[in-house]
């Protein structure tokens, strides 16, 4: 069904989609590749919502040579009328004879009649090439969609013995300069940060990139039940991106002293033991379209997305320093897991070296079993 | 001065040392290639303290083709009269004309005596090839020599976050099959095992090498100063290997009733504000011959060796499991450091995978850099 050609291309589709990494929120990544035999004419990847889909990119470059060419494409191609015309519908009217797409839209709004339409219209279509490589690309997006809630990516930073400040709360710096510019990566690709108020009253964090430039800057989400954010905060005063804080509150008067800053929006969760309900908030911060967010937060709101079982990757960056027993340590949990080889289990995906830090990717341990299920 | 052929004869003498490991303590491990241009005619090492040396194995093989040969040897041969005659005698009359070593041995028994017969029977001598390979083989039988103390390698289990046991204690199994193996390998490069009391009483461990048949196990240390260790334990039960209790106790009828099994002996270290005193435990060890020594002990005797900068590398198998902030964490320190980036920190030498979990292996940051130093 598939020959080498049709694999390389799909691999090269892939590369062009992982381009729009840092820009295509709340969008997909999605990359085109259009080619006559193993000649591309045409590639094009989507880069900012609002802007042209992949395909647009890659029929505008083939031109006249799209006809009775191959499209490749690692995501259906969409059939409504959203900002942008259909894609099927410029697929059709340039001429090509074949379509490959990785997967299908889980998007209601596509979710196959995308590649019907292709196939009404004569065009010859498969999907299914490469399909684990472009859900991985588009994780957040697939989670938002099919779970109704965002993937959670928790970020942690400790020294070699767990820890994450002295006991006097001194925490600058445990890592390397190579871990802390690589977490400025991960905030780049993800919708929205999300961090507690304990973090925003001792550190003021920015939790934005500053490394290198990027066409948007993350969403800034604060787990504030109380509403306790400083006015003064680098969040409430940086309208650079969008400030999410999640709060219990119910006076309005407090709120609106939050309201008249047109970039901070405030959600409503529901209530758990006094707390937050994480659950809750994940399906709010998915209906407005977060699909990746990355969690930066201290122990005991870390803690709280473990125990909720919402952490769908940890990544650690541990430097070879020793701080002691004595130390804040990274997880706030309950007392005594059930059992130590079962709700505490993790698969280590990738362990990397990075400056003098180790940078270490788990994922939980089930999902990988049912990973393994299916592909087995 | 030296060649291409010089450095492959050496490389296969340093292999060929390597597979002393085990057994060689509590002499170094030596490997000897005799070669003729890029022919080898005779190999050895040393397997066993009282067995022969390294270069009787290699004369051995080569028989009348030693003649007009260059012996390669990982360390300077001895001169003198031991368990065995003198290899550099040996070397003179084979007829050997070119000995390449890596290293002179710092031993005073030797200490350049060695080449120095060489030289004085007309043979070319030169010392040197590889001297850091040849060092890193024999660290251990090095620091007792030049430091007066052992090599002290701390062996670390812990999970993700740093635990060692939850709460109650429980912690079988933390880390996996592999990685439970690779500590049996590190057993049995050891001279001997440290533990404390603490571990004693808790999990009456035997420390010894069972994964694999061993020529010899290593001695177990039992850091006790009140003198509690049970003597139903199996580290008084079990004569496999030699146990030494270091202890503050000075009643003789208690030790006594310790110093009635042969394989036990009382070690009597200085005290240091009540507990031994770990640089006069070394000292005394050195003297009886330990060169490599594996601490595997609690968070007290741990945190103690680290807080005297005793420790000359750390070896930690990290499981990608979380346990919580209340579990139990790996090294009991004074509440804070000075500064984040001095005392406590290490360099990470290698990280590699083992099954699910991680191995690192660290060494403290200024040996490195002082190393870095003198090869810059």
């Amino acid at each position: 069904m598939f020959d080498a050609t049709d694999i390389q291309m799909m691999q090269n589709a892939l590369a062009l989609a992982w381009q729009g990494r840092f820009s295509t929120s709340p969008n997909p990544r999605v990359g085109c590749v259009i080619a006559r035999g193993s000649q591309v004419v045409g590639q094009g990847f989507h880069i900012q919502a609002g802007g042209p889909h992949a395909e647009v990119h890659a029929l505008r470059q083939a031109g006249a040579l799209a006809r009775s060419a191959t499209a490749y494409v690692t995501l259906e191609p969409c059939s409504h009328y959203g900002r942008t015309p259909p894609c099927a519908k410029g697929l059709i009217e340039a001429g090509v004879t074949r379509v490959v797409a990785a997967m299908t839209d889980p998007n209601p709004l596509v979710a196959g009649k995308g590649l019907t339409m292709l196939e009404a219209a004569g065009i010859e279509v498969q999907s299914g090439l490469l399909e684990n490589e472009a859900r991985m690309l588009n994780r957040g997006f697939l989670s938002r969609i099919e779970r109704g809630r965002p993937f959670v990516r928790l970020k942690c930073a400790a020294s070699l013995d767990g820890k994450t400040a002295l006991s006097d709360g001194r925490s600058q710096w445990i890592t390397g300069a190579e871990a802390r510019a690589d977490v400025q990566i991960l905030r780049a690709e993800s919708c929205a940060v999300i961090t507690g108020i304990g973090t925003v009253l001792a550190d003021n964090p920015q939790l934005n990139v500053r490394a290198f430039p990027t066409l948007r800057q993350p969403a800034r989400i604060i787990l504030d039940s109380r509403l306790q954010t400083p006015l003064h905060s680098h969040l409430v005063q940086d309208d650079s991106a969008p400030t999410l804080i999640a709060t219990l509150e119910t006076d309005e008067g407090r709120l609106n002293a939050y309201r008249r800053y047109p970039h901070i929006s405030i959600l409503r969760p529901s209530e758990n033991h006094g707390r937050i309900d994480l659950n809750d908030l994940l399906r709010q911060l998915a209906e407005r379209g977060y699909g990746e967010v990355l969690v930066e937060a201290g122990a005991r709101l870390a803690g709280a997305f473990l125990e909720a079982a919402l952490a769908d990757e940890i990544v650690l960056y541990q430097a070879p320093k020793i701080l002691g027993n004595q130390a804040r340590g990274l997880f706030a949990l309950p007392e005594n897991p059930a059992a130590l080889n079962e709700t505490s289990a993790w698969q280590t995906v990738a362990v990397s070296v990075l400056g003098n830090d180790t940078k270490w990717l788990m994922q939980p341990a089930r999902d990988i079993r049912s990973e393994n299920d299916i592909n087995a």
